[in-house]
């Protein structure tokens, strides 16, 4: 199936500093919805979480996750983003390390224990909801 | 079960203007997740959602949803609320009326097309996460 290609008219919520909302399932069925930071890499988004985390639990289990941008501008204005999930290992922590710089920071490594493991989930869209 | 009590140290994000996250899961599996406003009632949280809308065919199916509110001025700080649902009436519109003054707007009926019904989810929370 070819991608879906992310919407122009949204490029600033998707290539901006902004903190989303990841949700995916957890095994009994509730969904755990966090904020995450992101970076979108063509029409796919990654995002970078620590390899013990629910959220990996989750999507290892059902690969399937929704990314919600909100405007902060804009209370009405957002993107959602139905995707399924690919986990690609990140052992030299290059996307931990360019979405923290997208958010303002230079030190990746300040935000891991020395010892952790990080994969990158990597989201791409079979639905998009623009509003 | 005895509800949770909300977390003190969150009512400004629990009572304040913010626009939540409002997640539910779509009979695919995948997680639906779009901003919602909300009301707080005591130890619960009230969200009125249109009846045909799609949430409320989630929750009708399977009554679990997870709200979370990010803090605007720290966008490391948040609350996720993982809660049951039941559905009410709402035939006066009096929660949205109520969601919608919260938001410093005055017509409720503004937002909606005239024949609207609406209804309110209530949300338990059975696990708060505080962060």
């Amino acid at each position: 199936m070819t991608p879906l290609e992310m919407p122009a008219a949204y490029l600033d919520l998707l290539d901006g500093p902004h903190t989303a909302v990841l949700a995916t399932v957890l095994p009994s069925g509730t969904p755990q919805a966090s904020p995450v930071w992101f970076l979108r890499d063509g029409n796919t988004v990654l995002v970078s979480t620590v390899s013990e985390r629910q959220k990996h639990h989750n999507v290892a289990r059902q690969p399937l996750a929704t990314l919600t941008i909100l405007d902060p501008a804009n209370q009405l204005r957002y993107i959602e983003l139905r995707s399924s999930v690919t986990v690609e290992d990140d052992p030299s922590m290059s996307v931990r390390d360019a979405v923290v710089v997208k958010h303002g920071y230079t030190d990746g490594s300040s935000f891991d224990k020395p010892g952790t493991t990080r994969v990158t989930l990597r989201l791409t869209p079979f639905r998009i909801i623009e509003h």
